[in-house]
């Protein structure tokens, strides 16, 4: 089975749990509707990718851990589409939560898939029971409010912002969850798979600075032009669109050199180029160059 | 040190972390504003109390599953009295959270509380490593989606809603994590504790009920009458207020049974009934004779 059917079946799996019959009906549908049909499930995937390239054998365990991460994504969106935030109608081609189910059940559509994460990641312990404290440590801490998503949003809320630090925590954390958890259920050091992580997620973020000046809303499922609005920290306001996109260039070039070393290195190199490839469309860089 | 010390300076430093720098002052400040100071912190002393009666020596695990199930509670109340739902602008007698820091770091604040409450459960596995799959799967459970306070939220978003179970899973559910919680700790089989604390909930439930209908807004630290001004159910409502009092001494009285055998049993029984004769102030019982 390939990574995207086994990351599927896993988020199916969590969300329907094993006692379906008593959960809110509305609730059970928003929190599938924030989950299905997803994006590119470019983070869980990069977490069962570097879980493969250290050899690690337990797939569920790393499934479980993959599908953990996506749902914490999910439920990240879920809160910031939210009216008193992005006020965001659409996300991914499709209405948000709160334009679909109202605001009541998207504060606790975004909850309940902070909680899955972690009833997820408990059922990892089936297979990986050692595992499971460096998880929770790892995974909690990209989302948490001092070092994760719940933290980047929140300077949202302040008078200053560092763009650089905003856009690590907001985003460059989950993608770094992803490469030291996939790392974790393999027993190799986190360390220098979380800076990887980092190193990605800087990439994919100018990338989304950049398709928020320079993309379609049919292309991307979401408004444009919102960091500008909003007045959020964005590498294009900062480096010009022809300098974000320099930026990105950059990053991805110093990617071969920050994988650690591991028994699939290479094969994991060609992947990640592979990802990186996709993330700016080719329409974007005729517009960009 | 007694119980009340030990949740304080549990919770203080769960919220303070390793890297308090790292966190955005305002996020900071109402998380703080959350949890302290507190209600009664009637859950997490039954955790303690449970613990204790079942012999458990490693205090430092119990006071970290303790502080978590409080830290979840917090959090639901932020997000309870967010103005999409309750919109209540007092909670302990002073501004709730959306009221002091605006509606953005409410959310926020909700959302770090329920992360911070797996990361203090993480670290337990530093004296309890064996127990944590258990303690996240009984913790997660009465926080989640399927049988926990957010699916008795999300009972709120439905055309109908039966109350006992709206209650159990709204109030009960969290009673039940502090008690099996407890039993977990000290590894004590959990499924009997579970139901002595649903028990518990039920009964701090009915009184809930009661002030809200008899009760003072300056005594109970948030405005009254609003279970009938929602449409909230209520046992009053179902019971008339003579109902729902009898209710209550129905269900204390049921308590010392439902106790499990345990080495601090009779000890345990006198805690719980002491903190019952607290729940329906004199004043109120005088008020509804």
């Amino acid at each position: 089975m390939d990574a995207t059917d086994r990351i599927e079946i896993c988020l199916r799996d969590i969300i329907e749990g094993h006692d379906l019959q008593a959960c809110p009906p509305r609730l059970k549908q928003a929190v599938v509707s924030a989950v299905f049909p997803g994006g590119a499930r470019i983070r869980p995937r990069i977490c069962l990718a570097v879980a493969e390239a250290c050899a690690e054998e337990r797939s569920e365990a790393a499934d479980l851990a993959a599908a953990s991460i996506e749902l914490l994504h999910c439920g990240s969106l879920v809160h910031d589409d939210l009216p008193c935030f992005d006020d965001s109608p659409l996300r991914r081609g499709r209405a948000s939560v709160h334009q679909a189910f109202g605001e009541r059940l998207a504060v606790l559509a975004g909850d309940a898939l902070i909680v899955l994460a972690f009833q997820a990641l408990m059922r990892s312990a089936a297979t990986a029971p050692g595992r499971l404290p460096d998880l929770i440590r790892i995974i909690s801490r990209s989302v948490g409010m001092h070092q994760g998503i719940i933290a980047g949003q929140a300077w949202e809320c302040e008078q200053t912002v560092d763009r650089v630090n905003y856009q690590q925590l907001k985003t460059g954390s989950l993608f770094a969850a992803a490469t030291a958890a996939g790392a974790a259920i393999a027993g190799a050091d986190t360390q220098a798979w979380w800076a990887l992580g980092e190193r990605i997620g800087s990439a994919y973020q100018v990338v989304d600075d950049i398709l928020d000046v320079a993309g379609k809303t049919e292309a991307i499922g979401k408004p444009i032009g919102q960091d500008e609005a909003r007045g959020h920290p964005s590498a294009v306001k900062d480096l010009g669109l022809q300098g974000a996109r320099q930026h990105f260039q950059e990053l991805m070039s110093g990617i071969t050199d920050a994988i650690p070393p591991c028994p699939g290195r290479d094969h994991l190199r060609d992947r990640i180029l592979e990802e990186s490839n996709q993330l700016l469309p080719r329409a974007m860089a005729e517009h960009a160059a």
